[in-house]
């Protein structure tokens, strides 16, 4: 076991940790001293890392890893009980609390991420030692929980249960788990509340379980509220269990939480939560650009919602939305040498505020190392490896492309596997070059998101397919021939872009965009006091190329002004005197690459004004 | 007992539940089901409502309230230890704890308020019982701390003993009370630091003792941090004790604080306190101006703090800061109807964010009635009903006018005695009328602030003196004959202003100022979204007059312009397009009296443009 523990620790640093919860079998249980390690929820670390490995696995075989994945395996389904279950934090505490406080505890959120991990492992090596011990686990939590009288109606504090029940589902095709993962949907939120049942009526003061999108049934919810992540998460689950069942009202549901989500609650970054109070959405259009939370896995969670929907209708805004939260939060969260993370994303930093601001606590001006509630990297990990899953989507009929990313995309149809290659430079550039490359000829429709940020496109090679426009997709129909090649280009400028006016803080602010990726201003190019500067919304945005962290990329060269600072000694106001200003050429790097240069200030919304 | 309650109830209202405290006498406690109500300040609040009490009854003479003073003053007095010791907090929980706790527990501050309550009460009505009480206190205290070997080294948590042990000395003349307070300052911050010796060497954690201003020791101290009302007493204390022994490197201190209080910490309004984490000082030139703290207790002591500045160096930046602090952010702590009151005096509020964002929860969009920590309304009780030893003092040949108000001066001088009458509109206008009414010549300066705000400025009657200018003031030596009058006029116009530029939040934005009065727009005049309006900062400044809350009030109406708004439906960002904007005559109030027409938004610094 040490020798696992040792290797496991080279692949994973301090989340080896994690494994003593596993490691302490209950007859070890007495010689225990420090008998749990880490938050509730720290066995979920496994599970998201097992992920990530399942996906890397696909796309990079390596026997050596997949050694060292089935050897945690092995000690994860050691410690799982006779009767399926396997929470090593209950297992080793006492199972007589087991499932006693579902709001705070994180049994169901552990299991969601077990079930999420293991049919990962299951998909991409074909064994299913971890799929079972999910199923097993799955089949207890449906003995605990269920609509049945004597069961309890409890549902999770932290949602995923829901999303990793439907997949299970989909992976085995046991229906009860798809039939619970609703069951955890519908009683959401039900009066009385379930957890002050728990608590013996004792009630939550305040917003009552907005932060857990329990203040209400599903159904009846219109507003993305609360802890951002589980949000995304159960609106996720949500989605599933709309597309499975058919079921209209929850559809709705889903749109309305969307459009709140989109239209009024989300950073120009695809950043969601705009207060760190909770880790949570603020109201309406309040987007603070230092103060935001902006989670690198809100966003991920994002990007899950926005595949769901994607699933039940192929509508480009959520693929432009998804679009948007992968190239600029999501890969945000990571630094370029992927060996530090970012868990806050905001748009505007001044690293003195971080040091000496409580407010600012939470934001960091450099990436971490690690975290003690370590969500955001292996999240970040189990997404980026997993991401061919988002960039396509199929229906019986239909290939859709929905990111332009280049690779090979294979689908089953009609007993024949239709081939398509696409080349292609996103997000740096629109040009798509898509080649079918099947063996033989397939009837069959291929649909390629006409991305929002696109005024301009043009397609070369569709004439002898069957065209039209279908809610932002490109729908091409027809026989594929091997040969036959689509080039398509969706123009792609920088532009300037602007807030709705309802985001205060963005008022006489632009921010400069090119594609999907959205540019920052740096300390590192563009000195100090960033708020000095004022871009001219009118000049031509030049393109050019810089190092970053020893990797080329496209930045932005913009006629600006700074503000010339002429100090009164002694006086922190002074009388109105017109602004002097200096012409001065701004340099904005994509969002994603900032603070891959040490600590600086950045700025994503910047003033901005016509000269004179 | 039971009567002089009830009365003291209706005076008083809340703070009736003060007097459970001095009630509750040592034989009694063992039936007292609740021990102690309150605070472990709650004892000062009887000290700060006598203090008011005292200056009102010096002005407004009043039997009834004076017997109700009496008989609080019984009340409190009777539960005075045989030693002395004089804090109810812990003469019912246990005297085995007094000064055990002197950081997070408030005996000295008790004690700091009760001795400024009693001079007080003693110089309006020549009643000493309450006096000999406090002296009891003090002679207690200097029995426990002090440099002798013996004695404990300790210090308070909360300032203001400081100050009221020299204001104890100066009324008394026992030098001990001074030296007492001179040691308290000198402790202050020294290494090791009493209160980790206090917990047994458990150290606190973070920005050591910084909150408190004992990070170092105070002669070390160039920058003004932790809690603002904390901090202003502080330095209200050291700047005592620098005059009253001629200490240099403390005064150093003091002009070292007052520098980074004014230059680099205050807002506009005179406020202070830029994050309601530890109602404290942010770091320099943080100011946001919705998260704002800037209490009303803290503009009080600033104004403690400027006057004992004074005191020792007749600067008229000192009246200048006072003044400010006085006609904005002070004034603003109470309804026009003196009925409820702000703790927090932001300059920007949107309703809807007080409500829905934790962040903003300190701050108020409306008056309130009253607080569980009740410091600001009898603060300002006490401060405006003293307003005159702020607006004038004197040095033994000089009388000092600093803030204009109206009113009778009178001066003792080589036996006789001087009289000046005073009438002025300040600050509404900048005309003042001083003419001389003494019984019979006198040979003396008297020296005019002439306001920082004021450009232009003639004075009419003046000829017969010998005139200089001195450190802003307007100093006139000679004979005062019967019937001499002096025509001030410091031209009085409406201006904009500017913040230093490293004041972010205010980059590009202007506020407008009518002397010493802070002006702002208000959703009632304007309409909501007021951060959609721009003032154009080279229009005239109209001024006319409006009724607020029964009262006129001089009103300023500016050009300026308004976003006309387009949102995109759906669409929470949008390319750029040129603003459009249509004409709109923005009306400002002044500020402190803001939240008089009920919940609405409020904008202090605004957008500024010059148009096209």
């Amino acid at each position: 076991m040490f020798n696992e523990k040792k290797k496991l620790g080279k692949a994973f640093k301090e989340p080896v940790y994690t494994f003593r919860g596993f490691e302490a079998l209950p007859e070890d249980m007495e010689h225990l001293e420090d008998r749990f390690y880490g938050f509730v929820f720290q066995d979920s670390d496994f599970s998201k890392w097992i992920e990530a490995v399942a996906y890397s696995l696909v796309n990079h075989p390596d026997e050596k890893l997949e050694e060292i994945a089935d050897g945690a395996i092995d000690i994860v389904c050691a410690a799982q009980l006779e009767n399926g279950y396997l929470d090593t934090y209950y297992i080793i505490n006492g199972m007589d609390k087991s499932f006693s406080n579902l709001k705070d505890h994180h049994e169901l959120y552990c299991f969601g991420h077990l079930a999420e991990g293991a049919v990962a492992y299951y998909q991409a090596t074909g064994k299913d030692k971890l799929l079972k011990a999910a199923m097993r686990f799955a089949d207890y939590i449906d003995s605990v929980f269920g609509p049945e009288k004597e069961k309890s109606k409890g549902y999770p504090g932290h949602e995923i249960a829901e999303m990793a029940l439907v997949r299970l589902y989909e992976a085995t095709g046991e229906e009860r788990y798809l039939e619970l993962g609703r069951f955890f949907i519908n009683e959401r939120g039900r009066q009385p509340y379930y957890w002050d049942c728990e608590t013996e009526g004792k009630k939550q003061e305040g917003e009552r379980y907005q932060y857990h999108q329990a203040h209400r049934p599903v159904r009846e919810q219109d507003e993305a509220v609360g802890h951002a992540v589980r949000a995304m998460y159960l609106y996720s689950g949500m989605a599933d269990v709309a597309r499975l069942t058919g079921d209209g009202t929850l559809l709705d549901s889903c749109k309305r939480l969307w459009n709140s989500t989109v239209w009024e609650k989300m950073y120009i970054t695809g950043g969601v939560g705009g207060t760190s109070i909770g880790e949570a959405f603020s109201f309406p259009f309040d987007l603070p650009n230092d103060l935001a939370y902006a989670e690198t896995c809100a966003s991920i969670g994002l990007i899950f919602f926005a595949r769901r929907m994607l699933e039940m209708e192929a509508d480009s805004q959520y693929a432009d939305v998804m679009e948007q939260a992968l190239y600029n939060t999501v890969l945000s969260g990571m630094a370029l040498d992927g060996k530090s993370f970012f868990y806050v994303n905001p748009l505007e930093v001044l690293p003195e505020a971080c040091h000496l601001d409580e407010r600012k606590q939470h934001v960091k001006p450099v990436r971490q190392k690690w975290f003690g509630c370590a969500c955001c990297p292996p999240n970040l990990a189990r997404l980026v490896s997993s991401i061919p899953s988002y960039a396509y989507t199929e229906t019986e009929d239909s290939l859709y492309m929905h990111l332009h990313m280049a690779g090979i995309i294979t689908k089953e149809i009609d007993g024949r596997t239709a081939v398509f290659q696409v080349q292609s430079q996103f997000p740096w550039s629109g040009k798509v070059t898509v080649t079918y490359a099947g063996e033989g000829p397939v009837r069959m429709k291929l649909a390629v998101r006409i991305p929002g940020w696109c005024r301009n496109w043009n397609v070369q090679g569709s004439e002898r397919y069957c065209c039209s426009e279908e809610k932002g997709y490109y729908v091409m129909e027809g026989s594929w021939q091997p040969g036959d090649q689509l080039d398509l280009d969706f123009i792609m400028e920088p532009r300037f872009y602007q807030a709705d006016d309802r985001v205060r803080e963005n008022i006489g602010k632009i921010a400069a965009l090119k594609g999907p990726v959205v540019y920052c201003a740096e300390e590192a190019d563009n000195g100090k006091e960033l708020h000095l500067i004022r871009l001219n919304p009118k000049a031509d945005i030049k393109e050019s190329k810089a190092q970053i962290g020893g990797k080329y990329f496209p930045v932005l060269n913009i006629d600006g002004y700074r503000k010339v600072c002429s100090p009164d000694a002694g006086n922190l106001y002074h009388e109105y005197r017109e602004d002097q200003e200096k012409e001065t050429e701004v340099k904005l790097i994509p969002y994603y690459a900032w603070a891959n240069r040490g600590e600086n200030e950045m700025m994503v919304w910047m003033r901005q004004g016509i000269p004179k």
